[in-house]
């Protein structure tokens, strides 16, 4: 078993070290090889490595600054424009104005930057994925000048680490497979599979530096809060309408 | 590099060889390492294997035969289900009711099933993902008892190969990467691209068998329609509404 698959750890912090053209043409060659829904390939990825372009899309990731230290940032984007474009070009009439595509080619993107971020891990490449690209999807979309039926789905940045973490925790494989069917958790079956988890010293002090009473009141109230989460949602389904993927839903 | 991530085959054949769970626990173990938004860990895996089951998701699975031959299959669900039964335990109030919640789940599952896959194959199994998930998800969910805020994203099937296919076309890496920002695609540049494939004689078959004129048309009038589309696009965010994931949105 590869090791990378088992030893991941997310990088925060890289060296100035650039990255040669044949790795980055590696981690590419990777991505595409993953499965793709009708072998149609419905996405995109978009390779910045310029200062000014990395400063803006630092501020649209919230100012987390490794993607200003990263010496690549690379945006997965669902992508229907390149593809609905070869139909135009064929007197096809694409018919992918709609959620089903759009979710189709987030889920081309996804699989496509998992196979990326593991080719550059096995690479001795260090990765980080950014989940404020859903958040500010609209400002990254208009840095990055995506045309209609182009979102941005997810963004990696990697480069050589400048720290080896620790592995991190996760819960028990029981708690995420069900067998045949899924069962649902009973609230003591909750606490037998978290109890691990909220023991760990680590989140005790996160708990205690949050002023907060315990580790899910750190999610729900510091992390990832239902205003955030609101107002994100309205802005990503306002962009989906906006890129032409709701035509569907009037 | 891992030959697995250059090299993957989608295998749509399997032999009746059972896979030994040691072997299914390596690849539990690879989906859980993947990197997962702020270590929530929002999927859930079921793993089904029982034939009475496997014949209810082949008919929801639009018949592939595979979902029947194949001896496990492996349904990766977008999961704030148990996340949130913590949070309740916890006088944390989840706020996770939404649109940004779901599709981070979505996001988490699919990192999830492709290390899955990479692992499946690694220890010489083969794998397909079935995009009749999206489109079934409604009847998938009802099969495996999915409870709120557990949607079905994909599924994988897996099992040692009968076949081995080979490697399928890709569009060149050129289609696929933008350098710095988006450059749209101009006509010419497009029948470029698509050029290699549209000459392959796999695919000058498949355009003579369904009796159109091209390539494009076997897709927009065969396989991916827009009726299809629209109908499943409904039927998505129906099932995204009944499971509590769009009540930000009235």
């Amino acid at each position: 078993m590869q090791n990378s698959l088992l030893n991941h750890r997310s990088i925060r912090d890289f060296s100035n070290e650039g990255i040669p053209q044949t790795a980055v043409d590696t981690m590419i060659d990777a991505a595409c090889r993953a499965s793709t829904t009708g072998n149609m390939q419905l996405y995109s990825i978009v390779l910045t490595t310029k200062d000014s372009l990395k400063q803006k899309l630092w501020e649209a990731h919230f100012k987390q600054q490794m993607v200003k230290q990263a010496p690549l940032v690379a945006t997965f984007c669902a992508d229907f424009n390149r593809f609905n474009k070869w139909c135009d070009l064929n007197c096809a009439k694409p018919g992918y104005d709609n959620f089903l595509s759009f979710f189709t080619a987030a889920i081309d993107a996804l699989l496509a930057a998992q196979n990326f971020c593991i080719a550059a891990e096995e690479l001795g490449y260090g990765i980080c994925y950014l989940g404020t690209t859903t958040y500010m999807a609209k400002k990254i979309s208009d840095i990055l000048d995506l045309p209609n039926h182009v979102v941005p789905i997810t963004t990696v940045v990697t480069g050589k680490p400048n720290t080896s973490p620790t592995l991190t925790d996760r819960l028990p494989n029981e708690a995420i497979v069900h067998h045949e069917t899924y069962i649902d958790y009973t609230d003591e079956r909750i606490k037998q599979l978290y109890a691990q988890k909220e023991g760990l010293e680590m989140y005790q002090k996160i708990v205690k530096d949050n002023g907060v009473e315990n580790l899910a009141q750190v999610f729900t109230q510091k992390r990832y809060t239902k205003n955030d989460n609101v107002t994100f949602s309205n802005m990503l389904l306002e962009l989906l309408r906006q890129k032409g993927f709701m035509n569907h839903d009037q």
